[in-house]
């Protein structure tokens, strides 16, 4: 849903990983490790001074790669958001699988906002720079699709186990259990509320079994 | 809910209102009608050039204004901006009241939307600005604020008629309402739907019958 991968540690990287020897000669292999790096330097860059402090040197000299490789490869500051959102949505994340709608949405909720909570947030900073580099935001967007796409099994779980009824819009669900999280944390800027993952997840899911989701002629019932 | 007055032109000083005599000798008179030209050369340059390009200096020149008094009233572009939330917070503005809950929330979801799609969006480019001023952001928070609590009455008149549980917390239930349309709007950046408005609303409506926003135990119904 959000692009959690790129403020996890683990999600870096792991040391051994990481050849000291030299360039590896597979093809890809130094120019993935470049990009590894360079991503890392991002996220840290972005982390310690936002999208007004990310400048293609900063990030060429925490990465200890060459500045032209960086302007080469990324062009510029809105290149290098672009393929950090891009590489946030290569990861191998899935929906929670609880065994219930609720506590899927609720378990989804709470990634949400633990991801814009923690600090620095590397979701919000993206979702600031979206707002002023187009490349950002083209790719933001895709994120975005990639995470509601991947969280639609969740939705067909529930109906396949009847808790649901068919031909329930996913998306919709889906978008009405999260926008919460996110209007609160992100625009309204309202202290974290840690009741808020849960409520949100609990009124899709009664809204949901109300029918409110369903195709066709959703919204005429009541 | 937003501040859309900032964008609907009937809301700025009709002609007849602005003096082409000499200075109001009353006090506040020149205040008021310099804030009144500073404030629309604001929306205007916005509108026009985005918060990139807002600068004491064109606002100055747009509004017909010392730079000197420009600067000492409102110090800097985050002072504008702040000043400008301010005023759209100091509006008659009222939520709809249109007998029922679902239909005042899809005209106020409608409002929303509008002020949303129409371009250049003033109230999205505050939110952009507020992720990069400070003082934007706090006068932003208490612009939300001020609209959501205005919002409230229509959520007593629901409970009053009998259509809503007493103990119904109305701004859970107004943000639950709201949130998809910011959400799919200002930070998926979906293609408007003309549907959303009302989808959101009867979401929310349906939720609310079943009891999501009840207090207290919220959240335990399902």
């Amino acid at each position: 849903m959000t692009d959690r991968a790129d403020n996890l540690p683990e999600r870096r990287l792991p040391e051994r990983a990481r050849p000291a020897t030299p360039p590896d000669r597979r093809p890809g292999g130094r120019t993935a490790r470049i990009r590894a790096q360079v991503l890392d330097a991002v996220r840290a860059e972005l982390g310690q001074h936002g999208y007004e402090g990310l400048t293609m040197e900063g990030v060429a000299a925490r990465a200890g790669v060459h500045r032209a490789t960086v302007y080469r490869r990324w062009q510029d500051v809105g290149g290098l958001l672009a393929d950090l959102l891009d590489a946030a949505g290569e990861d191998d994340w899935e929906p929670p699988n609880t065994g219930s709608l609720r506590d899927d949405l609720t378990a989804l909720n709470d990634e949400i906002q633990e991801s814009l909570v923690t600090q620095p947030s590397i979701p919000e900073a993206l979702m600031a720079a979206s707002f002023r580099s187009a490349k950002a935001a083209q790719a933001q967007q895709q994120l975005w699709e990639d995470r509601y796409a991947r969280c639609e099994v969740l939705v067909e779980r529930a109906v396949e186990r009847g808790d649901l009824p068919p031909h329930t819009d996913a998306r919709r669900l889906l978008i009405a259990a999260t926008a919460p999280v996110y209007h609160q944390l992100v625009l309204l800027r309202t202290a974290p509320d840690p009741q808020l993952p849960a409520h949100a997840a609990t009124t899709a899911t009664l809204a949901a079994a109300a029918g409110a989701f369903s195709r066709p002629a959703a919204g005429e019932e009541s």
